[in-house]
């Protein structure tokens, strides 16, 4: 097959420049090696076995996963050690216990009494061995039991006296992605550790020696100024980046790996529009940046070479059409591509829009497309 | 294979209440055969041929189709008559070819003379013929040329002079989702049928026979009085229905077909919350309803009968984690399903949110999954 060129790809089309993607692994790799900690990337943004490997300690793991479809997935190529970072429900034990008796270690979280009961009742039942972590809430976002709570060590002896031993602390600062400076990112690892750290060593002062302590976002990883008693870390979207990574100064837009390849399909030229063959089914309907003091609309519009053009964003989107307009919002010298010229968008948030595509058009140097990488999405 | 219940499902999973959805399918039937028109349905809600089937006229057709991926698959499935309703780009025209050589009568649209020219430069070389209508703005809401203009007939004119005959006028009037009232989508309706009909009548007058006079939206398309000198009506959503439509009044929330089963992982009773294993990837990121009275957060959470639930919506969400609280915010008395307890929760916009996931699962009378039927997503 000859290689294939940007300006010969229909679109709307998922690309992922190498470059930048090799340099944002690296940016991480050296951070986690600063910090003297584990690193167990998430898997959840790229879904493609091609990107994890470049991200994994070893073939083998360790890595996160944020569904058991991704566990499957990457065990089919290989990884044996699998932490499933959301709280486990009774219908997924079943396919939990597939997972084991293909040789994954697969680790689970809960954060209630009720999980460990409903945990330890099958495990009897099956006569099986499940890997626990107990997830702890460090910023009041979303799950976790608080580190303080009496909750905490009645889970952790419960599970003890069922004879599943419990193997550590989890917690995930997700607020992070809220924060409105670099000092609060900080600030937030800071709390992120702490709060981990302060419940395992409480679960050690009731003698259970919780040997992994689990911590990590993208935000807090990254600016983590030391991560004393943590045993590893967790990120997954540093991959790629996005346009809400740049807006909390986590990366610069040209670190954005990701980008949607889209045309110019037509004009409403007395609005100062250009309708684009990308809407919100190829960016998503994520509009994160809507909180931050830069709002992106559904994406900043860029050259073929990734550079930002003239100030353009997509001001609005149906499912199939993106509508491509100054942020300004002006009218008279409004940059009018032709019908059929080519413009590369940056998204929001790289999860959501990555999660559309089925696979990466991998980006050399110049236009080159050097690769198709596929990826998954569902459950 | 021993039936299914919703109880064994492993969540989140996609539910398709076969009811329901046929009593929409009925709906719209008897709208068409009342307004005295064809129905083209727009099947990129749904991209299943299982569905698609029950709202074809026959099984070749005529659908309509957002993506070129959709008409491979449809296609594929024995429909050969396709209209393409986005506005075609250059790079899109070997793969129109490619379905041409397959048999398919694939109509095109445009709204410009730039790819009139692109359209005609291309079947000439390629001596190809293409089918084309001629999108109008009946609404302002995105693409389509002024129906009053100059360049309606210019791009007419070209067209015809080139060899390329004019099959017709087409319009989507996507402004019916905004409104607010009834009385406003009969007058959008009306609006939408004017400006199509206005339009080809400006065509014929000028010698251009224009056979096709094809609009259409859910809303419109449901409460249009009457459609006089239009040809065909297409609608999508209909099928399934969603919490933008019933904010609408276009339907109940009990015609709505289609709902994500997510299980119980936790809770943060302080809050008022109850953490589910579905988040923005399981509903998708739409929030059409924060524009409209009634905000349903990401969604409606009902009873495994598909009953609204003591008023919960799903208030926050991350990737693979819901957050179900009260509406009204309140902590004292709000429930708490144990952990492992199943709800249903309907979503904003059944596009994107099925678009998330590779099959439905075919909800019969009881909790009983009579089917698994396929879809697709992606270009």
């Amino acid at each position: 097959m000859t290689n294939q060129f940007l300006e010969q790809l229909e679109t709307p089309a998922l690309l992922l420049d190498e470059a930048r993607m090799d340099r944002n692994i690296e940016r991480m790799r050296r951070q986690a090696r600063r910090l003297g900690v584990s690193f167990r990337p998430h898997v959840k943004t790229n879904k493609s076995i091609e990107v994890t490997r470049r991200i994994m300690e070893s073939p083998q793991g360790p890595i996160t996963v944020s569904t058991l479809r991704e566990a499957d997935y990457f065990a089919a190529h290989g990884v044996t050690d699998i932490l499933y970072a959301v709280c486990i429900a009774p219908n997924k034990l079943d396919h939990v216990m597939r997972l084991q008796d293909q040789g994954v270690r697969l680790t689970l979280i809960l954060d209630s009494i009720e999980a460990a009961r409903m945990l330890a009742g099958r495990a009897k039942a099956a006569q099986r061995h499940f890997d626990v972590l107990i997830e702890i809430d460090s910023d009041g976002h979303r799950s976790g039991v608080n580190p303080d709570s009496g909750d905490l060590l009645q889970i952790a002896q419960f599970l003890e006296g069922a004879g599943i031993p419990v193997q550590g602390i989890l917690t995930h600062a997700g607020s992070s992605y809220d924060c409105t400076s670099t000092d609060a990112i900080c600030a937030m690892a800071e709390q992120e550790r702490a709060a981990a750290v302060h419940a395992a060593q409480r679960l050690r002062a009731a003698g259970i020696a919780c040997p992994v302590v689990s911590v990590g976002s993208t935000p807090t990883a990254l600016f983590a100024e030391q991560l004393e008693g943590v045993t590893e870390v967790r990120a997954g979207v540093f991959v790629f980046f996005d346009l809400v990574m740049a807006g909390l100064n986590v990366c610069r837009v040209d670190d954005i790996a990701l980008s949607v390849l889209a045309t110019v399909i037509g004009h409403q030229r007395e609005k100062g529009w250009t309708i684009l063959d990308a809407g919100w089914m190829a960016l998503s309907r994520d509009r994160g940046t809507a909180r931050q003091p830069v709002d992106q609309g559904y994406g900043l519009v860029c050259d073929l070479d990734g550079r930002p053009l003239d100030d353009l964003i997509l001001v609005g989107a149906n499912q199939e059409h993106g509508i491509m307009a100054h942020r300004s919002g002006k009218i008279e010298g409004a940059l009018h591509l032709p019908v059929g010229a080519q413009v590369r968008i940056v998204p929001n948030h790289a999860c959501p829009t990555a999660a559309q595509y089925e696979h990466y058009k991998v980006l050399g140097a110049g236009h080159e497309i050097t690769a198709t990488w596929q990826r998954f999405s569902g459950w």
